[in-house]
């Protein structure tokens, strides 16, 4: 019998990255999943990654703490002291959500993962809407980034190496709704918001994004939002 | 007055390491270490990492805990089941100590790290010696990871790049601790032994390269060895 391919998936736990897995079981990967603890506001996007996981039924749920990246700062979704935006992001340049090297970061842990499980490929749900403000989201970086983890490991010099795959790379919020939907995601096991309430605000850029997608769609996000709350009574 | 340039010196506690600590306090840079606690054998190189931090005023000395990478194992310096291999390399192949995706890690938190402070340099110890085993140690792989981190960050992206500099990367073990030397470097401080106990076991390959690069260049090295403690009785 031939050996089932395996992938990493890089797994948030918010919209897009519940996506990603869904596509990598659709293709027929056994999946091995990876969250990253780095003290984001969101935290309850790790809740929801364990959801996903077991949801999925994934081969393994991984979930490496990151506390370096929070010690040091430099980001409104790492440092307390800075307020998380509602007002939308002014275009061409870098919102204060930027967390740095991120991506980076997360894609060199995700090829250890990958190295170690003999993964052929690592999935990660960055997508046309984040690389306008991301640097570390641009189809330009993940593939620089695919030639020199290839370069770093045992994988890419003994002729085994991983592909970095990032299937929304070119969709846009709707487009992922529409595509999630398709392929059965649970959106209610997702987290998207910045702020990490118990409800979702609704305001703050990733709230927005996600319902401006959801109603592009035609589709009713399952998530309770506060303000739907509000508007309701 | 101008500004003092900054540099991220990735310091292990290690031979190689603290003399490229020296190399980046002599060119004058404003010093931030970075050592990471990854679960290895050699442990004590972390309380190495703080003597050689102090023994050299630097300006912040940040321990990044990670420990996904012993989690998931994969290399007899993270997975207490594997030996440490004591009868050398085979040329050409990568050895049982390699740790996957390590300095891909190192350097890309190390870059977060540079772009917070706002470092012009990232300093790494990888050397001609690791070359032949570690392809994480390649002059290849620090060029290609150079252009990655670029790509990925603000600073790149906003015209304040910085540059990965491996002062080490043509020299031998001979080389080293005879340019260590000229520059003061406290060896007594540093710890290359990959059996972490009290005193340097003198059989690994670590201690054994670190060994004939003192013999070659002449000079005793002053820590403590298992070896020459059994001879001097």
């Amino acid at each position: 019998m031939e050996r089932q391919a395996r992938a990493v998936v890089v797994l948030s736990g918010g919209l897009d990255s519940a996506t990603c897995l869904a596509i990598a079981i659709q293709r027929g990967f056994r999946v091995f999943a990876l969250t990253f603890d780095y003290g984001q506001r969101h935290r309850r996007e790790v809740d929801s990654a364990r959801e996903l996981a077991r949801h999925y039924g994934v081969e393994e749920h991984r979930i490496a703490p990151l506390d370096f990246l929070r010690q040091i700062g430099g980001s409104a979704l790492t440092d307390g002291r800075l307020d998380v935006p509602t007002t939308g992001v002014a275009p061409d340049t870098i919102p204060v959500t930027y967390v740095p090297g991120r991506n980076l970061i997360f894609l060199s842990i995700a090829s250890a993962y990958a190295e170690v499980v003999g993964a052929e490929a690592i999935y990660i749900g960055v997508n046309a809407l984040d690389y306008s403000g991301y640097p570390d989201c641009r189809p330009e970086f993940i593939a620089s980034f695919t030639q020199t983890a290839l370069l770093a490991t045992k994988s890419g010099v003994e002729g085994a190496p991983f592909a970095v795959l990032a299937p929304l790379q070119h969709l846009g919020k709707r487009e992922i709704v529409q595509l999630g939907s398709e392929l059965g995601v649970p959106y209610e096991l997702t987290t998207s918001c910045y702020q990490g309430g118990d409800l979702a605000c609704g305001v703050c850029d990733s709230c927005r994004l996600r319902l401006e997608g959801f109603a592009a769609a035609g589709l009713a996000d399952p998530l309770p939002y506060v303000l739907a709350q509000s508007t309701d009574r």
